[in-house]
């Protein structure tokens, strides 16, 4: 475990600090193995259950069985955006989505912080890529930054309030994360008002001096002094303001002074977190195809399990957050066994190991072809090996092995019926079979509670109920980010801009595999009606819906809310999660659900003025099952002022002439000139304006004898630009 | 025109610069229009001929009409990379590819030099849009600079020597293009070897003591004085160095010599360079499809032409490149009436100015299906408006006018044969009627020949022969740079890197419309052999096809070769463009070609190193109709040393593991430490270094304890990295 300095003779403790992603991560002391400790779905996989209250339940269990370790913070959640599918850390984040990412992330920060310990938010900012990640600069506009990296931060940041946030290995522009003064300062604290240390992801300091200066509070891993005698000389040498490493030191202060007043740990109850975990893991799956209600299975069939993942299933990925796990997943056939009343058998089918050319990886299937071809359904399991996903690379490919591929075929060809079964992190492309098999359940990495979990939904003794938190594409291909992830020689040009994810793919209307917000029930549910309605007072738009559960069994719906911004001349997504709410019906029933929709959601950043706008138009309120399976809409129109850009001479023309004061003002000035005829008549002429409006006006006041001179220019921005001028 | 001022004391002379892309464009003296002029074909539209032989003979028959009229200079050619098919000066340049429009060029400006003009190409450089064309900073990477943006410019400056350079109007990651001192010296003088006069693009100059510093000799247009007081006042302050000011007074002094030099002009023979223009427009016609030999029409078909362009064809597009031309084309109907021998009715079916959906457009479009109905085959014009591409201006979408869509689907359901002639100086999207109309002849914006060269290409009089010099997406949505053109807030970032055109749709493997390359003929070729052979003085290699006219009528066959490099592990494009000949073939009649390709065709720009890498293994030449086409490949394995990364602290573990020098013997120098054993293993062990071997190997040597610390890697450096380094 991880510890800060103690101040014994100021009473001021050592901070222990240890990861825990998905279940405590704690190192034993001689870095032989880690602390056993419940295993929980990834936070990939726990996203599809767009449930804050089951994520914060969930940080609860993590972090009370890290206080019983002694731990005093919890490094994580995880929370950085799914720029592209490859992404090497994604099984430890939530979504491609910034609002989805921020709900879950600020709730597991309350959840865990209920028991006590801080939370310490990661990887700030922008870290979306294991290639090259501690030198690699992530080049993004700042539009693309306020608009989608930083949200979900700054949610966290302002109503969860966590104890410490872990600044990234990467550049930003240039600028390391951990030596960002306006990211860790202005934006951070200034902006946001967090009040916690910053602490540098470990070995992610590159200049201490710099990175003090910046706010990073925290050094980790220690440097055995080597830093502390940096500060001391730069301070000595004036290169550093005392007050700089004062400050940096009391926040340390108070975060001791928290530890100490964190009460007694909760006890850990490692039944009920098992109970939990199982919970979890079935929230976690999603039924992503079910062709003529093939699941769930029904009493009387004979079902085999075939599919060496099957029998000891992945359950959490790799690096700093694995879990030394309680309990490991039973063999998938026994607790369909158990769930089913019926023996099911088992077939290797495949094995990792094996060149899919050799005879006995054809043996293996064939094998798995004669239990498949006696039964009436197969459910296949497939997924990628241990060594595909973990922190420290990033996925060449979102490819399954090519036995898998030819298992499914083999299978589908002679079983009456095929389910299949996936297990990975992320995002993984599917064979053609995806039209062809019966049902698809994506499980994730569900924790230990994986295989009952999965055992429960195949029998219907629990209702599926996840949705995606990340498109799936037909191909890697598709990805927005494809031809510029993971960069080279230092840059990663984030070239779709604001287009990540299901922004991108509907920019492009793009076909997809499954979409955003995908997820499909045992049950259907039928949108009956939406309203909408504005509150004055803060801006916030409610929407009140009302659904019924239109088929024979009970279920969950996730209620999606996505905003449609009025065209502008920019680009800009089709249209963007604004929220979210969950209803649980019975068969027959009806039921409503209001969800709050923050002004933020209307907004844009704009870079001009450096700020937050609300653009006058129409916008629409879509009621959706998914990003792509939209049920409702609502149009509302917004009148609302829009900041002007203040107008300087290297403004456009066209900038100038759409300018409400300064437009009039420069025609009129030039008509009063003695040669207004050719400057007004070039200014006025739609087709002139077409071929010089996007010139900068001094560029045009150059032209010698115009009655449009510097003179003249400068004279009405005097007069009257700072009255519209917000610099 | 625009002229350099005179120093008569000093025996200068004043130099005459005008503009000229298409065919001379030169202002009346009072502005009130253009001297006649014969019109050729756009850059666009000539690039289809893949003929360097036959731009050099249309930029000499420019160029003498440039002399005659007074120039010295010709400003011309424009050659930047089409990026984008959006790009509002598409029309003025060449191709998505480098090699060919630096072929295209190069022959461009021998051609028009050829006259004792003087040629200056632009826009240098990276000036892809007009968007906010004075303001915007193109953010594009050293490598797609390197491989994409600058090598056309090079092969003309190296081999035809023009006597100007134009810088752009945009900046580059930054910096103004005028005032960017690497590029218009680093590169172009001492790299390239230019010698002679960078001129700014007419009002690109923002700072001129910045602009002269970094290159710019001559500013244009004139400031009245105001720039040279500037530059006095920078010499007088010390601020600008006086040999600064004088270098590029001599090079203007050098240009008027030059100018003086340039002997008498040769004689403008109007009729000739009007057939050459008819010529000229023959060849920039590309074939698109040509379903059971629809084309070419026979003698007794009775043919009609729809549609309102085939009445005045567009021939050339808007703003400074704009050609009054000596003879503008007589309607399609006419010049088909006169090729084909029989009366040939024509109907407008529509009108840019007319709402599709109102009755009058109804009538226009029932009134040419009258007159298809009656007939044995209908030739359908459609494209672009005037309006719709300029200078000035970026396209914002791919469509053709709802108008041609209607009348294209309605003459197809009644028509016996649809032919359908676009008009367009770029791409645009066609509808789905792209795979049932009978034949599609894409005519470019061809000059003042055009309707001649169609009536020409549709009766079998001429074949048709050229070749698409850009692609033509399916959607605009799948182009490379869709989701990034133009950018906002004053950055264009060139997120697709390298991946522009073709390189773009083959690393995604995306279907197209058309392919890079494509143009059918009326007869077919058979590609019977290909032999690669190594230059091995030079590093060039030479490639020996032999081909056959496998159909019925004589034909020229343009032939590709394409270039496979070895896989590395950087993203690359799957094939480029390493040369092209053309073959006229009678029917029945087998030939041979020859081409040349460059060593640098082989190599990738190394940002590590700074320089041409030439990698070792397998390269693939590849012989292709089009770059989706391949009919013949043949493998060569080269070895060849590729320099060494310098190494240093910020290097990753990797990185250093792999160096053939420094890696064993830092590995040796750990092992002969004292806790070899624990480091040796973190080193050596294949998980361990999946997950750390990205770290840059100064992080590694923090932790304490280790073997590895700063000191033994100073020691590693100090005593092994010289022989290596090349910094």
């Amino acid at each position: 475990m991880a510890t800060t300095e103690a101040l014994p003779g100021r009473g001021i403790r050592s901070v222990s600090m240890t990861d825990g992603s998905n279940g405590l991560a704690m190192n034993l002391p001689d870095f032989s193995g880690k602390v056993p400790a419940t295993c929980f779905p990834t936070s990939s996989a726990l996203a599809a259950s767009w449930d804050p209250e089951l994520v914060s339940r969930v940080a609860a269990a993590i972090a009370a069985e890290a206080r019983a370790a002694g731990a005093d913070v919890l490094l994580s959640p995880g929370m950085n955006l799914k720029r592209d599918p490859r992404g090497g850390r994604n099984f430890e984040y939530y979504s491609e989505d910034p609002l989805l990412t921020g709900e879950l992330a600020a709730a597991f920060v309350r959840g865990a912080q209920s028991t006590g310990i801080g939370a310490c938010v990661k990887h700030f900012a922008v870290n979306n890529q294991e290639t090259d990640r501690m030198r690699v600069s992530a080049e993004v506009s700042e539009r693309a930054l306020r608009e989608l990296y930083l949200p979900a931060f700054e949610t966290v940041v302002r109503r969860a309030k966590p104890w410490m946030v872990m600044a990234a290995y990467n550049r930003i522009n240039g600028a390391y994360a951990t030596e960002d003064r306006r990211l860790l300062t202005g934006i951070l604290r200034d902006e946001w008002g967090f009040d916690g240390v910053v602490v540098s992801d470990w070995g992610a300091v590159d200049d201490r001096v710099r990175a003090l200066r910046a706010g990073t509070d925290l050094e980790m891993p220690s440097t055995s002094g080597a830093s502390d005698a940096q500060v001391a000389r730069a301070v000595e040498d004036g290169e550093l303001d005392r007050s700089v490493v004062d400050v940096s030191a009391d926040r340390l202060i108070g975060l001791a002074h928290r530890a100490d007043a964190a009460g007694p740990a909760p006890a850990v109850d490692a039944d009920a977190a098992g109970e939990l975990a199982v919970e979890a893991a079935r929230r976690s799956a999603v039924l992503l195809t079910n062709r003529d209600h093939a699941l769930p299975l029904t009493r009387g069939q004979r079902v085999a399990v075939l599919g060496g993942m099957a029998a000891s299933l992945r359950y959490q990925g790799g690096g700093s957050a694995a879990v030394n796990a309680r309990t490991t997943p039973e063999p998938l056939a026994a607790a369909l066994t158990a769930a089913h009343g019926n023996a099911v058998p088992f077939a290797q089918g495949y094995r990792f190991d094996l060149d899919p050319d050799t005879p006995e990886a054809e043996a293996l299937i064939a094998e798995a072809i004669a239990v498949a071809e006696e039964l009436d359904v197969a459910v296949v399991v497939v997924g990628l090996p241990d060594a595909a996903e973990s922190e420290g690379f990033d996925r060449a490919d979102l490819a399954l092995p090519a036995s898998q591929h030819r298992l499914i075929e083999a299978v589908a060809a002679v079983a009456p019926r095929t389910v299949v079964v996936v297990v990975s992190g992320g995002v993984v492309e599917l064979g053609e079979w995806r039209g062809r098999v019966d049902a698809i359940l994506f499980a994730g990495l569900a924790g230990q509670g994986v295989a009952t979990a999965i055992a429960d939904l195949l029998t219907g003794a629990a209702s599926p109920s996840g949705r995606l938190s990340e498109t799936w594409p037909v191909r890697l291909q598709d990805a927005p980010s494809f031809l510029s992830f993971p960069g080279e020689a230092g840059r990663s040009v984030y070239g779709e801009g604001v287009f990540v994810g299901y922004r991108g793919y509907d920019a492009v209307d793009r076909d997809v595999a499954f979409p955003f917000g995908h997820g499909l029930a045992y049950t259907t549910f039928e949108y009956e009606s939406m309203r909408v309605v504005a509150d004055a007072a803060d801006g916030t738009w409610n929407v009140d819906l009302r659904l019924r559960n239109s088929g024979r069994r009970p279920g969950r719906e996730v209620v999606q809310i996505y905003l449609e911004r009025p065209h502008g001349t920019r680009a800009a997504p089709v249209r963007a999660l604004a929220g979210f709410a969950a209803l649980e019906l019975e068969a027959g029933a009806s039921g409503s659900a209001s969800i709050s929709v923050p002004r933020r959601a209307l907004e844009r950043w704009d870079e001009a003025t450096g700020g937050w706008v609300l653009d006058p138009g129409a916008y629409r309120f879509v009621a959706a099952a998914s990003s792509r399976d939209l049920r409702l809409g609502t149009a509302v129109d917004i009148d609302s002022a829009v900041p002007m850009q203040p107008l300087t001479p290297e403004s456009t023309l066209q900038e100038w002439l759409a300018h409400p004061v300064l437009g009039p003002a420069l025609l009129e000035r030039v008509s009063a000139s003695d040669d207004s005829g050719r400057t007004i008549g070039m200014l006025t002429n739609p087709h002139a304006l077409l071929m010089i409006g996007g010139l900068p006006i001094r560029r045009l006041a150059v032209d010698a004898g115009s009655a449009l001179t510097d003179h003249l220019l400068d004279d009405v921005i005097a007069r009257f630009a700072p009255q519209d001028s917000t610099t």
